[in-house]
């Protein structure tokens, strides 16, 4: 059930009818707080806790606050990014009543197609650019049922099932559409912060309702539940616009093309260089399929604003003066497949660089990926161009509240219990000290791992206490490599570890099984281990080994196999290492004929 | 031949009697101006240019500044490190006068051992500290000859072969003796500032001489060749010892115990470390075998200064209050064996983590290892200790000069002509952009990259014009990994790569060669690709694919087998990928029998 308010005439832009948490209850009809308990499950993948998903669950009910994936470890090799474990889920598909998203980036969303079919597909809530991404992403997977989607704004309020009245708090991130949810459970009123920075000067957006959280904070909140992205970092977070004023400096300056690199999802910043492009009357040529895709969805529902005009295509890049043009584009990460890296390797079917070009990096690096970065803008001066990246000039503002911002929260708020969510275990605490510092008592303060299920129960005086269990749901991580999810197991990406590191060596032994002895040479392949060509006699030296290990054993008897093998499979590598320092997988396999 | 000044009783520290081109030029000999050039060559491994090597050459002369080596990239696996190519010198050995080293870290000594004995074994000179460290790591390679170093001083001068004369001036960075290098040539002054930044107040070690670089300036140089490794970071660097005050003051707020991260060659942040110990009542114990080196090397010189009984074994520590206990170990990066990793594992003999435990990493990230830090920063959390990095705190001071700092030291040498060094492209640009703003002519400012040659002639008015060339010398990358020096070649490190995102899978069939049909099912090994036991359809699908392919085509002539196991591969490969988007390597072996 979804309803909008119906604004009230003289009620002032942002308040609410004054409630409290006894009203909630008897509206909500008969909770069983009595015997129930409300539990809070973070989920997330990695490090990083709580951030790809939230799961509260109250009696027989449970609503789910975003469904995101993560980006692998550098030691997950070929995995394309991993999905929230759903096991503990996968029993109670009825009784999930909704699934809220707090905004459209990957991190919230990308887990939707994957995990939708297997949740019973419930209805979701989100707002209207998110609803536009998810539903474009869905298209792409085969497995992704229709989606029941219901697009939510902050004058929203969802009543799930009996337990859960859900209300929208706008807040900003480096995306529109944000959203905080507050959820008024019998226990008490959750606030789940999303991503979120404070912004009082947002680019196409509108700023962070700081008089509706003020009056959160006097009606009474439970718990909140907070962004710890940006916990280590002091001071303020930068606001969206003042970047677009030091950009609009740098383009004063440039009269050759100016291309930019930032993340598709970034749609405020995609605002602005619009907005810069009319000032400065150059046209916009978009580069990297998410970025089409997404201003396009911006475009339509009318979150970017632009006239269609201002674009261009590539084929009359060349035909406007170097100092007409813009080109936004994707991959300033380094990604291998983006615009950027394909214009740098000559891959790009219409983009070059040349003399007097000007590449904007506006984007912070997603820690991981400072080498490739250095590489492409090594690659891009070789080429003739200037570039220019944050850590030269302020052209990039972070999403995430800083130090102060999370204070001005906690003080706003004044939640009984602060629960740090959204980051690694580090950043959780160094969100709780800051909580300490604005004087939330020390055994309020909740650091939950991934999994862990904190639970909220009647005290004897009427109000909720809360406390971290030590009962954990299962979070091992879902990993998606091409079409298999899940599948990928540690044993696999050991193996492809350890050929990553030293390669491996096949050993093909081929018995007379009357004899016991080896037919003709041993086949050996080797791949990533030596360059065979060059290494003739450790070859060799390796088939004579292998030999006398068969003739010394006879293998004759089906028994005897497994010891062959392991004794070629162990004597070989202690061989090779003697040779080489070099641990490379020996595979041997026998052959009787 | 090495000689020392004879200090003049009167003169002041630092200054040199007045010398001006023409009296050097006179001094040593008959330089053979007339025809020869200078050459100047930059040698280094990836991105970075001239890091690790620089050669000049003139005449039948040569010099060489540093032999350092370069960790790894990311698409390297495997890889140990890499190491100047020497081909340009192989057959020019006798030409070799000397090798001089700026310093004593692995980016500048790290090559010695491996290239000494292919380079004939030239004198060596450099700092007393540099020279203990690269005899305690040439005593650790077979193939090193016996060195032949001589060490030097700010007051040292050789005067190698007929045409190079050679002093030494002193800059800080993060190890004492760090030395900039004048090289007096026929053509004119070159400095190579080494890795150098400008601290007034170092740490244990004399300030850099700002006075004699003055002097320089004024005796007119041809070419400054300087550290842009922190050209595109604006203002100046910290002094290492306002580091020390503020770990100081972190120190008097701690009553558990204290454990340190950084570098084993930041030579002088532990000297700041053994201070602050003594000042506070803590003992010190050293953890990992290169901290240990280093520490002992340094203080039998009389470079660290302490009292030997300050120093705590690891049986003694349990016996020690918490307060009383400082460990200073390495591991600050992530690496994986490595005191802090080892530690968080649990895998360390004595030292656990515990409550009230702090952790400190004192030292910067070096690119690549944002994730490994972040992922020990958490383990360490997770078991109780507080961690304090240098994102939260002023504890760490870089080593590297700053924008203002370069452009200190460009005034101050005034040179004629400027080239940078010591970084990626990207900031080699920078910091010829900052050349630009302190007034040296673009044309005089020569960007080179590793391996090209830079070239000094006499021009008609006397002195010497400089240009990049066109020629380049080979700088292919040479790899190290294990006993194998530049054997792994690209198509090696290509194989890795591809088996460390799909796997690969070994399909062998073996053929009856008289009715070149298969006996029995192939066999079937994958690793890193899909978990076999899981996956037993579509393995016994690929069997069945090669069995037909074999039966199609009659293996029983020679010419055939590569036909099939082209036939095996693509067919296989294709079919695999249909159905897992996985592109594993596929190895066919076809066995006759």
């Amino acid at each position: 059930m979804i309803t909008k308010y119906k604004p009230r005439p003289k009620r002032p832009a942002g308040e609410l009818p004054a409630k409290n948490f006894s009203d909630q209850s008897a509206k909500i009809g008969a909770p069983d707080y009595q015997g129930s308990k409300l539990k809070i499950m973070v989920l997330g993948g990695l490090e990083e806790v709580g951030r790809n998903m939230t799961v509260l669950e109250y009696g027989q009910e449970i609503i789910i606050i975003d469904m995101g994936l993560q980006f692998p470890e550098e030691d997950m090799p070929g995995i394309d990014y991993i999905i929230p474990n759903i096991s503990y889920l996968e029993d109670k598909t009825d009784r999930i009543k909704g699934i809220i998203i707090t905004h459209g980036h990957y991190d919230h969303i990308g887990g939707i197609p994957h995990l939708m079919g297997k949740l019973g597909n419930p209805p979701m809530f989100m707002g209207k650019l998110t609803a536009g991404i998810v539903r474009k992403r869905g298209q792409e997977f085969n497995k992704c049922p229709k989606l029941d989607i219901q697009e939510i704004d902050e004058i929203s309020k969802m009543q799930l099932g009996k337990n859960f009245r859900v209300e929208i708090l706008r807040v900003n991130h480096s995306i529109p559409d944000c959203f905080a949810i507050i959820v008024h459970t019998p226990a008490g009123t959750v606030i789940h912060s999303g991503d979120f920075k404070i912004d009082y000067s947002p680019v196409n957006d509108k700023p962070a309702d700081l008089n509706r959280i003020a009056q959160l904070g006097g009606q009474g909140v439970l718990l909140l539940m907070s962004d710890s992205t940006d916990a280590t970092h002091t001071g303020y977070q930068i606001s969206e616009s003042s970047i677009g004023d030091e950009m609009g400096k740098i383009f004063e300056k440039l009269d050759g093309r100016i291309i930019i690199g930032t993340f598709a999802s970034q749609l405020s910043r995609v605002q602005k260089l619009f907005d810069l492009a009319e000032r400065f009357g150059r046209r916009i040529n978009l580069q990297g399929r998410s970025m089409n895709d997404n201003v396009e969805i911006a475009h339509q529902i009318g979150y970017l604003k632009f006239n269609p005009r201002i674009l261009v295509e590539d084929h009359e890049l060349d035909r406007l003066p170097d100092n007409k043009v813009m080109i936004v584009g994707t991959g300033a990460q380094g990604e291998s497949n983006a615009f950027l890296t394909r214009v740098v390797n000559g891959e790009h079917r219409s983009v070059n660089l040349k003399a007097g070009d000007t590449v904007i990096f506006s984007s912070s690096v997603i820690p991981g990926n400072e080498r490739s970065i250095q590489t492409l803008m090594d690659m891009m001066v070789r080429q003739g161009a200037k570039v220019i990246n944050y850590e030269m000039m302020d052209v990039h503002a972070g999403g995430h509240a800083k130090q102060e911002d999370l204070k001005l929260m906690m003080r706003l708020i004044k939640p009984e219990y602060f629960m740090p969510i959204e980051g690694n275990h580090y950043m959780l605490r160094a969100h709780a000290e800051l909580a300490e510092q604005v004087g939330i008592p020390k055994n309020k303060i909740l650091v939950a791992d991934n999994g862990q299920i904190v639970e909220f129960h009647k005290s004897a005086g009427g109000g909720a206490i809360g406390r971290l269990t030590k009962d954990k749901v299962i979070t091992d991580y879902v990993m998606v490599d091409g079409l298999g999810v899940g599948d990928v197991s540690n044993i696999v990406l050991r193996d492809r570890r350890v050929m990553a590191e030293d390669g491996m060596i096949v050993i093909i032994a081929t018995v007379d099984s009357k004899t016991g002895d080896t037919i003709g040479n041993p086949d050996i392949i080797s791949r990533g281990f030596v360059y065979m060509r060059e290494n003739k006699e450790l070859i060799q030296k390796t088939r004579m080994k292998v030999k006398k290990i068969v003739k010394d054993h006879d293998p004759r008897t089906p028994a005897d196999d497994d010891y062959i093998k392991n004794k070629i499979r162990n004597d070989i590598a202690q061989f090779l290492f003697s040779q080489t320092k070099r641990r490379p997988m020996v595979l041997p396999v026998v052959i009787k004929v």
